[in-house]
Order: C-alpha cells, then structure tokens, then sequence
C-alpha cells in the first residue's frame, strides 16, 4: 500500500504539505484546495501534528461582551467560540446578555490538579499493603524525584487505590499553565524509575497507567478528586429580569431542574447539567486546547437555589477542566490570537481562562434550560440552525 | 457595555467579519489578522454560526492508509486528523500499519438511534403508569405524527422510563445521514403537541427533555442503549507481528488489559479504554462534525483475547458515536474536502463514516496500548511533542 | 479437617442438627444451646438450608398502623421488623403516624420482571448481530421452549445488549408470586439449549450468565429496567401536620432534598435516598425474603416537591424490590406467621407485600430525613440505642 | 387506628410481647405462636428494637471447615450462614474444600475508616473554599472536639468534597470494634457544633448528612475510599484441583471471568463478582451484623490470573464492608453464640470476623463461577432447592 509522502529534512514545510495533499488528491481524486489555505506557519507546528496536510477552517463565532468578577478573570470580555453548530453561539450570547444585566458573574478555581496513575502489582495483598505504607513513608523522595524531570510539575501529593494485591499511586501535579499531561507522564516515569530500583519487596508488575489516571475520558475518580482544573461560576439572576429575557420564572427554571436531577441520576450521566460540552468545545477549538479533553472536561454539576427575595441563583462546577495557556495548540496561529483577545496567552493565564470557560458554560446554561421551559428551544433552532423553514 | 456589531441584511459577510475583527481589535487591542484569513464562503455559514469574526486553523495530519473490511468501509483510507497533540497522527499511524499488515479491519455497524426524551408528570404514579400503557397502545399515531416534521427521520420505537409520578418517552429515531439532534426535537415536540391535545388523564406538565436523552453527556443510557451509531471494530494481530512492530507481546497486552478494565471499573469511568477521544476528535473536527458531541462519542469498551493460535483479537465498541456526513458543518469548504478524500461526503455516506471512525480509534488504542507496555510511550511524545529534549 | 456431620437418610432432623452442634461444640469450644432452640420443623427445611444446626433468633419489632391505599393493599397495616438496630422500629413507626394523619399512603407497582441473561459470544460482530436478528425473529420460538420447564414464569421480552462480538439476551420473566431468580434460570437454560440445537453461525461461545442479569448486586441496568417489581409510594403531608409531627417545615425538608440529591450523585451512590435499606432489610429478614436481594433492593429514588398549598408531596421509586410470597422462605414458621399478619401469604399476595414494603420505606425516609433537619437524629439514637446516657 | 401495646415502666418484658402478639392477632386474625417461641431474654434487648413481638427463627446450616491464613484469622473455622436459600451452604461449603485441599486462603484487611459527612453551605464559593482551608489548618482541634464524645473512636482524617457554594466534610473515622455508625454521628455533630461556634464567614446552612457518607447504599466514594473494612481474600487454586473438583479448567473459569468483566462494566454494576451479597448477608444474620449494611457491603472486585504454573490465583476485595464484633446485635442470644464458635465476639475481633467473611465470600464466587462455567449451576438448584424435581 502506498505511503504517505516524508521527508526527514523538511517534513514541516509548506512543500511537504502541497507533496502530500497532491498524493491524497491521486489517490483520491479529490480536491484539497481549501484544506491547503491557511496562513499558520507550518514551521511552528512540530510538536503539534505529523503529517502536516492542511487546516480545519473552523468558523468562529463572537459571544459577549461577558461580565465576570473572578479571582482571576475580571472585567468584560469576548469569547471566541469555534463551532459549526447555529444557534450555538447565539443562544451563549443571551446567556451572557442576561448575566450582565444581572450584575455579572462570580468565578472561582477552587482545585488544580494533573495526573498520572502508575500501577504496581505484588504476589500479595499484603505486599501491596507494605508497598502503600512505604510509599506514604517515602513520599517526599518520589516527590523530589519527579520533579526533576521538570521546572513547572509540583508532585502535590498521591493518592492511593488498592485491589486485590495491586495498588495505584495517583500522582497529582499542579502543571503551571500547561495542561500537563506529558509533563506528568516523564515526571511519574522517571519517579517510578527509581521506586523500581529500591527493590520493593514482592513486587511483580509495573505499568505506569491503567485507567485511574483517568485520561481523556470521564470518571467518577475525576469528577470527586478534580482532573485540571475544578471551577465554579455563580449568578443571581433577578426574578423580573428572568422574565424579560428570558421569558420564564425563577419558579419554572427551579421545576426543570428537579427532573433533570433526577433524569441525569436514573440515566447514569456524568452531569446533571444540558450542554456543557457545547461551550467547553468551541472555546477550546478556538483556543488551542486540546479537545479530546472535552471527554472528561463535559462532565459536571449545575445547583441552583431560589433566594430569599424570590431570584434565581445559578452555579456550574466544571470538577475536571483541562486547560492550558502555554504549550500545546496555545501558540499557534488563530489559537493564540483567541487567547490574546481574552488576556489569557502564556504564562500566569491558566486559571483565568479556566474562569472565563466556566463563565461562559453557565451562560449556555441558563439559555438552554430556559428554551426549553419557555419552550423556544425548537424554534430559535428553526430561526439559527442549518434547516431553517 | 458595547454590542457586537450586527447588520441585519448583511450579517454573513466578509465585511461585517472584518468589521467585527476591528471592534474585537479595538477593544482588546489585539490582532486578529490570522483569524481573519480563510478561504471559506462566509454565504455559507448561515445555519452554522452566529456572530462570525474568521475561522480558527486547526493543523490536519494524514494518517493512513488503513485498510478497512467493513460492512460499508471497504478498501484503503487515508484519515484526516486535525489535532494539535503531537505525537497523535503518528501514533495513529503506526497502529495503521500494524493492522494493515494483519490485514485490515473488520468494521460493523450494529444499531442506530437518535433520541429526544419528553417527560411528563402526573398527579399520581398511577396516571404516570396508565400513560404508560397509552403511549404503548398508540404508538403508531404518534409515529405519524412525529414523522409529519420530517422526510428523513424515522421513529423506531419509545422507550420508557419511570420513577414516582414521572415518565420519561426516549424517542428513538433513524435520522439518515444527518447526525439528527434538531431533526428529532423538532418531531418529537410536533408529536407531544398532539399527545398533549389528547387531554390526558392526571396531567401535570410536560418538558420536551429532562436528561433522559442524553445530549452532549455520557450516559449509561446512552451507553446501554446506544445514541447515534453503535459500531465495532475487530482485528486479529498475529503474535510475531505484534512483536516486529508494537515490541510486545499479546500475552503483555492481555495482561494490561486486566489491569486497565480493573482501573477503569473501580474509578467507575465511561470506558475501559485509552484514549478513544483522541482519534474521535481529531476527525471529527477535521470532518465537520459536531465536536462537542465527543463527550457521549469518547465512551466505549475494549474486549480482546488471546486467540487459540496466540495472536491477539481486539475490538473496540463504540456505543454512542454522533456522526454525519450530511448537514450540520460537513458541507463547510476543507470539512466537505475531508469528509470528499474518504469518499464519505453527503447522502449514504453516515454509515460508511462510523466504520472509518471506529477502525480509526482501533488503531489507537492498539498503538497507545502497546506504548505503556513496550515502556515507549514517555519517549515517543519526547520525540514527536512540543517539549522535545 | 474433620468434615461437619452427615446422615443422608435423616439430614434434615432435629437429631442431625443436634449432632452438629454438638460437633461444632467440641470443635470450638463454644455452647450452641441458643441456636438450638427453634420452633420450627426441621422436616420443613429441604431446600431452604443444608447442614442445618438451629436457627438465628432475630428480634422482630412491630410497627404501625400504617394506612395505605394501594392498587393490591388496602387498609390499616401493621409491620413486623426484624432487625438489632435500635431506634429503628421507633423511626418508622413515627413515619407511619405522620402518614396516617396525613391520610394514608398511595402505591403503585408499576413494572414486574425477574431475569436471567445468557451470553453468547461469536467469531465477529457480524454473526453476533445477525443472531440478534434471529432472537427477535424467533422470539415466540423461544419463549415457548422457556415456557415448557414453568407453569407460573412467563417470558415477557428479550432485551439485547451487545459489545465486540458478544451479545447478552437478557429474558424478562414475570414469575407469579415467586422471586423466581431459579425459575428463570431453568427455563432460561432450556431455552438457550434448544437454541444452541438451531446451529448459529458462527457461535463461539455460550454462558447462562456474565453480569447482565444484575443478580445479588445493584446495576444501572436494573434500577433502569427493574429487576422483580417496580413500585412507588407516594403521599402528600400538610405543612401544619409535618411541623407538629416532624418538627421541621416542608420547605426545609425539601432544601435537604436538594443537597442530598447532589450529594447523592456525585458520590455515585445508588440511590438518593437516605437509608431504603433499613427498612427493607427489616421486612425481608421477618418476611422470609431472599434477604441477600437487599444488595439490588435497596437502591432507588426519592422525589419530592412543594404543593401549591404548600405541602409536601413526597414519593420513593424502588426500582428493583425482589420479593415472594410463595417458595423460598415464605413457608418457614415464623416467616409465614409474619407474612399471614400482613394477609400476603401464598400465591395471589406479592404485589400487595411489594406495596407494604414501599410504604414503609416512604415513611422511614420521611422519618429520618426530617429527624436529620431537625437535628433529632443524634439525641434519638441516643433515647433508643444501645449506648444510652 | 388502634395503636401498638406500650408499657413504659415495662415494655421489654415477655408479659409486653406476648401483650402486643395478641393485639396483632385480635387486629389480623393470625396466630403468632412461632413468632413467640425463642430463648433469648427481652431484657437483652433495649438498644436492639422497639415494641417487640418475638422472633423470626432464620435456620442456620454449618459452611466448613474453612482454611484461613489471615492477618488477624488463622486456622480452621466452621462459618454458620443464615439463609432460606437452598443450594447456598452447600455451594459455599464447595468452595470451602477447593480452597481447603489448595492451602488455604490468604485475608489481610488494608483499610478502615467509618464516615459522616457534615455538609456546609455558604454565601459562594469562595466563602466554600476558604472554610476547606480552615478546616485543614484547624484538623487538630476539630479532631479533639469529635474525640470528646468516644472513647473508642478516633477521628483518622477529614476528605473534603466540593462544589458549587457547597462542602462536605467526610469524617473519616476508626471505631474499634463497633460497626460505629452512631459512634461517628455523635461524634461529627459535636465537632460541627463547635465548628459552628467559630463564626465560620459566609456560612449559610448545616446538616449534618447530605449523601456523601454514603450510608445503607452503596456509591463509588464507599468503594473508592473504603466504609467499614476493606479486605482481601486471595488464593491460588492448583489446576488439577480445580478440575477434579470443580469440573472446569483454570482457563474456562479466566474465559468467563472476562465476559462477566465486561457485563458488569456494561450493566454499570457496583460488582464484577457473581453474588458476594449472598456469603455475606448469611454471615450477617447469624453473628448479628446490621444485616441493611449488605446495600454496601455487598459491592466489590473480584481480580483472577492465570499463574505461570497454569494454576488459578483468585482474589475478592470488599471495599465496604461494615461488620461489628461488640455492640449492635452482637450480644444476643444467637448472635453472640455464633461469633464465639468463630471466636471473634467482642474486643479485638472485628477484622479477623473481616477477614473470615471475606475468605466466605470468595469460597462462593469460585463455587458458584465453576458451576455455571460447568453447567452445573441449574442442576444444584435442582439438586437441593426449593422445587426438586
């Protein structure tokens, strides 16, 4: 079978791109023209793809301005939101509007942590249970270890799961404004590395994950212990002001919510919440995250009170948000123009990005669950989507 | 707080996107001049995004070919992947080359449905369950109803769902090509209107969902039940090849397979797995999917074994892959292009697309799979990602 | 190892179990006359015990009157509890005196099916999808070779459920007023035989059961589906009544509500109730149930909601309540005496048991749960329990 | 409503029960008389139960000799089982000789903590966030506030579970040899108190449980983190034993080991086991355990591996399993009598008991996994249940 076009000296250069879109164009008879448009410099994309053919054009929409007053993230901002989804941004848009009105909207990052989950196996539970309280004991030595292998990963702390005569070690970093997760991988290897050399006693096999990391995928581990970073955004919505935008009552939003809790508790789902996956995506498209993350990132809680004086308070906790402002997509061309826009790009950005995608997920939120209350949610489809009558 | 300039008779056009580049510019005093470079026609963005400013280039990588037996898929495939994770395409690639010297994957889809779940509450469990029997008893009416808003959908069957004095209708529907989410909650309102028209007894309210669907959220309902195509992947790796190019055996690769359905079980996560997300996304975004939809795609199961001969049978299971090559951002310029080259663009192709996917994240998982036990997965992401030593 | 004492022409009499006792006597050391002395007839006991040596004395407690108005239970109920927790009976029968001035409590079963889920696995998912097809085409064939080992089991449907190259048939029985956990295993197993006679394509494999079931543990699948009834209890609590009663108000209970049921899901607990289990245990255990059932029986649903008048309705879901009154331990001495006092022994009473058992689940809730707001949990524990002051 | 016999200055009397049995019968037309029939001496019972009636005489038969190579069990212990299940003592005692001609089976306990978890709610979250600190800075004190009220219970550390404006604080204790439900209760409430009184800022709401303990059900924190004892049973089952006795191979039982895996992880199921609900709920009822802890208790991993030798390794982990050797139901009549012959009532018992429940346990899943792996499973029913042929 033939392969794909490479070339060791200069596989990241524009030539190479048009060498293998015309190899794919043979093959297939098809054309790659727009794929091939694009203005990022394929010189900067080496640690980021291989194979380099072309771009995505992915259309961004704007949603804002959004009033928020963060920990980290203050002021009002402009979201960038990557989608090719209609109604999408526009129903993030009325969310956003009804927040500002409402006096803006409260964000807190409340946890940070990255993980890789090493598993060792013994020829006994009770060598597992001997190897837990060793590595309790020796604790600051692994931690001094992983973090040799880099400046930014602090080991904060690991905790420990054990079954039958395996135990994993959950390692959790703080990761500076990186997502972490390669940072993690190199930092727990070379930490397990020397574990492994002092002959722990019984020990039969070592993987260095097994699925209680859990990696770009949800888990209950995840949601309970934080996964990146664990964020909450609040609001008060005031009653009157509920009604004029969005056309229901604190009341009426409260009943929903009382069935979705219960129908995400009998289905099984990893969030009570309606969409939070649809923000989450498209401002990591933007953005340069990495958006397989969206796997475990979708994931969350909404809760939601009727005050004393009758308004609708509104919360969203995102418990495994897997943000980065530096490495990975962040730098490249559109990516890092989004994350610019937002005052979010590079080092010191990370939690007030976390902010503004919790912020952002809120307002998605409080418009789609009162679409459906209101009973607009099929005909702003109708007005946005692809199938307009 | 300033709007977002809009221009009701113009609002897809380039100038209204350079005229809102210019007010995100003003107001954040950065450039978006790379945003701001693309090839798509913003005339055909309408049903796709609102507020449009430019697009986001998100680097596409060719992975392939990969062979495909599959009910639909036949033949070679090249597979488009837009990612910024270095490392990703090639180790895709890799587990590419493993199967094509098995030779190929075998790809089914095994069911298909699309959800929109009503719910209704009634004075007393009794209506609840009286309802029940109704909606069984006239099933074929609400069938022509919901079909009435639609010449491609197709109500399959209701599920119920009950607790207290709650029944939850899950509306499952065959939606053609398209992925379907609007098409089946449009029909399915269309349908409750006239259930609700009917004066049923003991009614209290109604809300056309309540997270018994589940949208853009992993579910065990969905998992169980399936929400968009259900397909498996299989292959049959032969030891010595495992070996030659993975650096392990299958008996190491079972063995980790134990250790990883143990992890994933106990931290009661979506899917036994690796990194599913990964290859989903990739081509999702490449292909014009519906991203955020990776948050039900991600979940999914591994099975393998070791076969009488000593070679390795491996499959993956995806059981809530959203997927379509019709409608939604599939007729967008590179995403049309990419969806082109796999000869999936358009009516009948949805189908065909699945398998690729499954087939895709095959290769994945086999080639990360291997990596943790081969001990080189540390090291391929030195070579191939941002922080290369 | 001395072997415990057997007589094969006389195991089940009074002689043999005096035998062991004694047995176990000089083996341990340890007197035996309590365990010794019982009423009941040994000659009783084939198939409900081997190695018989006494019985386990267990304190039952009565509670009630506790009114229902149920489709099958109708009238003034009083509860007999088995149980060594103290404050318990004391807790439930303080539920029972609220819903009785309330004016008694509605219940409903609303599902019914007991089951058993072979496995058959296949050499590709092809062959496994097309015996899924096959099932379905020849259900009524099935059913009447299940039918043949069982005049009171009826087999209801077949759910399918499918990964790799696996399918599990997951048979609905209703079973009469047995639990009939045996009875769907031997018709199943027949069932299966004969189909296994037809010669499917491909089959590799085949199991009478891996984990589809759920047998003697919770699953979502059960809590979705039900496993033995179905049934819900509800009842509305004038404000007035709940605070001289209770002391606490509706709108605090219901604030609890809120909090247990986030709790509740993101522990990943099973139910969102606060203690079914008590309740349940203590019925089954004097009942003569299969009181290992408890690990599914005790999960489920707590809903609730605020009236118009501002009362509190209140209702509790149990999804998977596995429960006879006929086989098993119905007919044992002390066991039927119990069921006969609540006019359910024998065939024709299970869904009326079904009923009690939920009702009385629904007033330990309302119990506890407003002794938790309250902050009379403690200081009862301290009135009844075994450490008092 | 007529109302249940009360004698304050008497009421654990046998002149009461058989007062309050004769009010039953006059209201239900039933006799009692087995009901009235034990030895143990109601005096025994305040603390236990209120408005007693009698006994459900719950026959026990004798599971043994059982080998056990325990942390805190050694020897060979006869295990007497509570049950009305036919087949159940004699599949448990099967497994008891398999395991007996193998060596013996290896327990250890590895973990134990008793939980309350206190909720907090405050004004936001970061009033939340704040208080999380505090409690960490201020362990020590609220440590010796919990302490105040036990002299057995210890407080071991405070895990910490967050979202929205929401904390709860999950206590975890050890309790000696008390299950310790009402010990930690007591304990957490006058910690709270004393929280309370530190005018926490921002603080809006208190409750002293909320879901996260997770009482009487199970939840992925119990399992997780561990309730009660967390304990494993392991053993290595020569092959030709396994045949001979067992009628199956080491690789049979593997092959099915994997199917029941994944149907476990399909049907979300709290157990990969096949019925660790039934060893333990026998065991319960005969020594006088909280037998509604079985919601919890009942959940678990079973983790098998073909050995180099072809031989099969086979553990079960319980990681909630709530069991008392002193306090609760222990001191009674019957109870008492069966944790002697085990030698494990009062001080100093509770993790051998552990340990032997355990070893029970993993007796019946090897039994109970060879018989349907052997198709054996629905002839012993036949053999010694209810409806013999």
């Amino acid at each position: 079978m033939p392969k794909i076009p490479r070339d060791k000296s200069n596989d990241y250069s524009l030539e190479m791109a048009k060498t293998r879109r015309a190899f794919l164009t043979q093959k297939t008879g098809q054309s790659l023209q727009q794929v091939g448009h694009f203005s990022l410099q394929p010189e900067s994309l080496p640690g980021n793809i291989e194979n380099f053919i072309g771009v995505a054009q992915v259309p961004i929409g704007l949603a804002g301005p959004m009033l928020i007053d963060g920990l980290e993230a203050n002021g009002e901002f402009y979201v960038p939101m990557a989608t090719t989804e209609g109604t999408l941004v526009a129903s993030y848009n009325r969310g956003m509007r009804l927040t500002n009105e409402a006096g803006g909207i409260k964000t807190t990052v409340i946890d940070d942590a990255m993980q890789r989950a090493p598993l060792f196996s013994f020829c006994d539970a009770r060598a597992a249970l001997a190897f837990g309280q060793w590595v309790t004991d020796n604790f600051e030595q692994i931690k001094a270890k992983a973090e040799e292998t880099t400046s930014v990963g602090k080991l904060r702390d690991i905790e420990q799961y054990a079954v039958s005569k395996i135990r994993w070690l959950r390692f959790n970093y703080t990761c500076g404004d990186a997502a972490g997760q390669n940072m993690v991988s190199k930092a727990t290897r070379h930490a397990c590395q020397w574990i492994l050399d002092q002959k722990i006693e019984g020990l039969d096999h070592f993987a260095l994950s097994a699925n209680l990391d859990t990696d770009k995928k949800h888990s209950f581990v995840n949601s309970l212990h934080t996964r990146g970073k664990r964020v909450v955004a609040e609001v008060v919505i005031p009653a009157a002001l509920m009604k004029s935008i969005m056309h229901c009552t604190p009341e009426e939003l409260y009943k929903q919510r009382q069935f979705s809790n219960m129908g995400a508790f009998m289905a099984g789902s990893v969030s009570n919440g309606a969409h939070f996956a649809n923000g989450i995506t498209a401002v990591f498209i933007a953005c340069g995250q990495d958006v397989a993350n969206v796997a475990e990132s979708s994931a969350g809680y909404s809760f939601s009170e009727i005050t004393a004086d009758g308004d609708y308070y509104f919360s969203v906790t995102i418990p495994s948000l897997v943000v980065a402002t530096y490495g990975g997509g962040t730098g490249l061309a559109t990516q890092r123009e989004c994350l610019e826009t937002l005052g979010c790009y590079g080092k010191g950005g990370v939690n007030k990005f976390a902010e503004i995608v919790a912020a952002t997920v809120l307002c998605g939120e409080l418009s789609l669950g009162a679409a459906v209350v209101a009973d607009e949610w099929v005909s702003s489809h109708d007005q946005y989507g692809r199938n307009r009558p």
